[in-house]
Formats: structure tokens, C-alpha cells, sequence
């Protein structure tokens, strides 16, 4: 139900509902919406055998997961999808292990498309302080003179490879959004009010936050890789952004997808339809012989010089209570981690969460 | 001497010789060529009593600092030229304690202009291995498959905040062109030869080599601050460059200009006009909390955690033999500055210049 709320915010302009069986099939053959503008990943709306009592033309009251009204949809058209054809357009292969193919074969089977009015003052995954409407976000923005906002999409916690990239970004730009994913993720990520506890501490410590800007956006990982990557783009300008950053394997899962195709799908859409212009990196890491963090294009002396540890190592090191080195992690954000490690997982403390 | 090799090299391209009384007027005035294209610092040729003889129409054979000839302007024609008033515009003072405004009253009063024609072979401030012509650099560039290459004008040894600025200009690029300036400078600035060897140790040591390119800029600093910084942009556009570094106070020179003036300028020319893209940097230093390299835009923790020296302290360092902090100066490139100030100051080794 994210995707209602964001439809309703304009988070997804010019996109104003579900999409219909030519817009779909269109965005996923080519990238195309039927007016001729760039967009990659279609939203959907998919229905059970509920659906089959209802008819085009007519209002459909939406739900959230609570089984509270959100807003309601009106009905245009109801069609069924191929979801193998579709998997492999949009994520490259029908494997059901991965998980936005998995997301997609044990949805519904009736599509449904249409317009979408959003009942007003429902935010879903919404924390105190923080906005995720995108007009909210702009107008800060405004108001703050910045003309160059680089964009950050995160899910995780920014360790010090996340900051050097922002950092970096924002030496070029006036400003940086830093925009976590707030919505739905996998099981095992850091819970969303732990991730922004984590990113208050960073800014208030390692950044100068007349120049940061962190808001919220309210979404599902796709996982869809490539097309992933022009969606998370194409989201961001709508939230005001200038610039977005593309890591290496952004939003990728397991080996799906190469290291650098969400990079280099970029090239095949001119600038002025993207409308918004990537900032590439490369792996990251802090090197002991450069002293400070560097990338594959800035640093050749090789992995023996790099402090890096994968995430599992990092989660182990924090459940044991330990922080890894400051290399790696400011012992703020790491702290911040171990400590709601600690805490019993159901009842923590989550006192700025609204719904 | 310098200026008619880069005429002839095409460095000032699309200018082809000196510049007559109407276009150094509207450069001047206006930022404009008599074509409408934008220029900033007129090319001027200022010659004594001796061009009374010289007749428009006629060739002039040029002769070096040694007397050599190295070219022929074909005179077009001879204006004196209001100094002060040249002054003002060009160098936002008459005060001739201003180094280009001196150069100006002490050069001669007839201005020469007319195309030129530069005797092949003949390269000023040579050095085996560094190419100054702008068409060999382009090709490198072009060969290296670059399409977003930054600039980066110096005059001085790298030390740790401009590694920093190359670095980050190098992350959001496909490579950078470091062009150090090796025509006439200041008589207390470190030798073009010593810089080189500064700047091979760094590339060597601290770059990745592939994404480097190091080449020379044979020309004098006029020290025109926000002109110049145009200036330098527009040359090294003809160099190969999509993108040009601007620092604090670039070009400036004691307090005649505040520390943002040529960044500023810059917003004065539409993007397209400029056909180079500048990137701007703030202060940068090393900061003992970031534990790393920042500027002004990304790090808070004021001066007391800073790892600042003046030009003067390091200059003291350096005679008595002693190295900067790493958080400076890398070992490597001080090292090269140590040896070079115990040399003897004449007869000391300098192999590989030509000329």
C-alpha cells in the first residue's frame, strides 16, 4: 500500500494510478510510458479471485494492512499478467528465490489499474520530524537555496564507505538528501527507527547539517537491480534532486545482476529524459597506506591496505557487543547498533513512531 | 613568448593572434570576442619604441627571451592602449604593486595585433615526456576512452588538500588532467622541474596511474583572480577537459579579491557559453575528527581540529630540512622538497629540460 501513498504524493509523476495493460507491458518492453516519457518499473496493483466481482468503471475501496481504509481506486481496467514474461523483462529472470520474483508470483492474479484518490493525513511508516511527501521535501529544499542535491538512497546504516560517498557527492553540490528506504525490507535488515537514530548521530557528529537534508521514502525493495536504479532516480527528482548516487550492484540481490549494470543502464537514456544526473561510485573502502577512505578510481595499492568486512562479519561483531574498527564505522552509529542489539526484540523503544 | 606559442598551438583557440584595439576592448568591457564568443583576458603584445618602425601590413619576426626567433606576427595593427584605465577592468586595480598590473605599466606601450605564424619545433618550458600542445593531450585523453575529464591548474607541489580536491573531482570523473602552470612565475615559487618530480612521486605513489594524466601549461600567472579563472577554464576546455577545478582565491593574489570571486563569476555565463563545467571547492584541510581530508562543506569540528600550516611555516619546515605532517604533505612529495632546497641554488641538476 506504500505504492498508493506515493501515487497520492507524486512521488511517481506524471504517474497518477495503477498502471493499465499497454502502460505496463510498454514500461517493461520499453521503457516507455504511453505518453512517450522515460519510466522502468511499472506499479501494479495485484488482486485476488475478490477481484473478479469487480467491475470497470466503479470506486474500490483500498486497505491497508491493518484493514484501515486508505484511499480508494478507480477501477478502469482489470487484466491478467503474464508473471513469467514480466519477471524476466523487469528482473532479468523468472527465479522464484529471487525475491521480487518471489514478491510477484505469490501476489494476486488480477491486475487492476486505474486513477487513485489517497484519504488525507495517512502516512504510512511515518516517524516524527520527517517527511515523505515529496513537496514537503522540495520546498526545503527551496528554502535552503540549494540548486545542486545529490540524492542518497540507503537502507542500511551509513558506515564510513556510505559517508565518504555523500561526502564526496556533497563537495560537488550544495546540499545532499540523504532519503532512506523506510518501508518494507528483508527480514534481516536494521529496523527502520534504529537506521535513523543512526543517521541523526552521523550527521550531528560528521556532517554540517545546514548542508544535509534526511527525509523519509516510504517504499518496497523491488530488488529489480538496473531498473531499480533509473526508478530510484526518477522517484528522487520528484523529491527534488539534482544529482542521484549509484553505487555498485544498486538495489541488486544475490548475483542477479553485474556489479556495474545499474550504472551503466544509465547510458541509454539521454540526460535531458532522465532529467536527473547520476553520480557513479565504485567500491569503497579506508585504505591504510592512502590513510583515509578511497575507491578503485582513486586508490591502487590493493586489497592487503583495505580494512573491509562483510556485512556478516559486522553483524556478528555488533551482536557480540563489539564495535568494529573506526575504520569501518563511526563508533556513534556503531554504538547505536549494539545497543538495540541488546534490547529485547519485542517492547524496544520505538516512541517516535506513528504508524 | 609564451602566449604566441599557445596562439600558435591552438590554446587560446578560437583567438588566432594578438588581439587589435576593438576585441581587447569588448574582451575587456564586455567578456566578448568581435565574434560575440566569450573571452575574459585579452592577448596582448606590447612592444617599445622600437615598433614605431613597424609598418601594418608587414611581418614582424618574433625572437625569445634569448633572441632566438621562434615566429612572425603578421601586423594588422599598432593602437597604444589606456593602461589605467586596462587596468581597472582587467585586474580590478591600478595599483602596481599588483604583479600583472605591474607587468602592465612595464611593458611597452604599442600594441601589436595580427595573426601569427610559430617556427615548428619550438616548445617553451619543455620537458621530455610532458606534452604542452592541446591537440597531443586530447588525443590521450580520447585514447583513454575519457568523456569526463576535470582539470586541475597548479603552480604549486601537491600537498594533501589538493590530493584531496583531485581525488574528489577524480570520483565523479573518468579521469583528471593535472596541467601545471611552467611558464615565468613568481621568483619565490618551487621550480617547474622540482614540481614535476613532486607530482610523478604523488601520481606514482597515490593515484591510480590509468587515471591520470599529467601535461604542462607553458604560460605566466597574471594573477587576475576571477578573469583568470575563466581564462584558465577556457584554455583547458581546448585541452580536453569537460570539467575545470576553482578553488578558494583561484589566480588571486594578496587581498585584491574575496576568496569566492572566481567562483562567482562563473554564474555570470550561461553553461553552454562556457563549454566547461567548473567545480568548485571550499577550504580544505585535514580534520583530526573526520579523521580524514574536509572542507568547509563537510566538516563542522572548527580550526581547533584542524591540521592547517601557512605557505610561509611549511617553506620554514622544508629549509631546515624537516617534513611536514603526513596530515599536510605526503613523505614522498616533502621528501622531494627537502632535497631540492639543499641542492646548491645554481648548477643544480635539471636533466630532462629542453629549454
Amino acid at each position: 500500500m506504500t505504492d498508493l501513498f506515493l501515487l497520492g504524493a507524486g512521488a511517481f509523476s506524471p504517474i497518477e494510478g495503477f498502471q493499465g495493460s499497454k502502460e505496463v507491458w510498454s514500461v517493461a518492453r520499453d521503457f516507455r510510458l504511453n505518453s512517450g516519457l522515460l519510466w522502468s518499473i511499472p506499479l501494479l496493483l495485484l488482486a485476488g479471485e475478490e477481484a473478479q466481482a469487480w467491475k470497470e468503471g466503479s470506486p474500490v475501496l483500498l486497505l491497508d494492512e491493518e484493514s484501515r481504509p486508505v484511499g480508494v481506486l478507480h477501477l478502469e481496467e482489470k487484466f491478467s499478467l503474464s508473471k513469467p514474461e514480466y519477471a524476466e523483462l523487469i528482473f532479468r529472470t523468472r527465479d522464484d528465490k529471487h525475491p521480487g520474483v518471489g514478491w510477484l508470483y505469490g501476489a494476486g492474479d488480477v491486475a487492476l489499474a486505474g486513477k487513485v484518490s489517497v484519504f488525507p493525513g495517512w502516512r504510512p511508516h511515518a516517524y516524527d520530524g520527517y517527511s515523505s511527501i515529496p513537496e514537503e521535501t522540495r520546498k526545503e529544499i527551496r528554502q535552503r537555496g540549494w540548486s545542486r542535491v545529490a540524492g542518497f538512497q540507503t537502507r542500511n546504516p551509513i558506515h564510513r564507505a556510505h559517508e565518504y560517498v555523500l561526502k564526496v557527492a556533497l563537495e560537488v553540490s550544495d546540499g545532499i538528501l540523504i532519503h532512506p528506504l523506510v518501508g518494507e525490507t528483508k527480514s534481516d535488515d536494521i529496523p527502520a527507527d534504529v537506521r535513523l537514530r543512526c543517521y541523526e548521530a552521523l550527521i550531528r557528529n560528521y556532517f554540517v547539517p545546514e548542508r544535509t537534508l534526511l527525509a523519509l521514502y516510504p517504499t518496497w525493495m523491488r530488488y529489480a537491480g538496473p531498473r531499480e536504479a533509473i526508478f530510484h532516480a526518477l522517484v528522487r527528482k520528484n523529491y527534488g534532486c539534482s544529482h542521484f548516487i549509484v553505487g555498485r550492484d544498486h538495489a541488486g540481490v544475490g548475483k542477479y545482476y553485474g556489479p556495474f549494470e545499474a550504472q551503466e543502464i544509465f547510458r541509454q537514456f539521454p540526460p535531458e529524459e532522465l532529467g536527473i544526473e547520476p553520480i557513479f561510485f565504485d567500491q569503497v573502502f579506508f585504505c591504510r597506506v592512502c590513510g583515509g577512505m578511497a575507491s578503485n578510481k582513486t586508490c591502487a595499492h590493493g586489497a592487503h591496505a583495505r580494512v573491509e568486512l562483510s556485512g556478516t562479519e559486522v553483524r556478528a561483531m555488533l551482536q557480540k557487543g563489539i564495535l568494529p574498527p573506526p575504520e569501518f564505522s563511526r563508533a556513534e552509529v556503531a554504538q547505536i547498533l549494539v545497543d538495540s542489539m541488546k534490547a529485547p526484540q519485542n517492547g524496544s523503544p520505538q516512541p517516535s513512531k506513528r504508524s
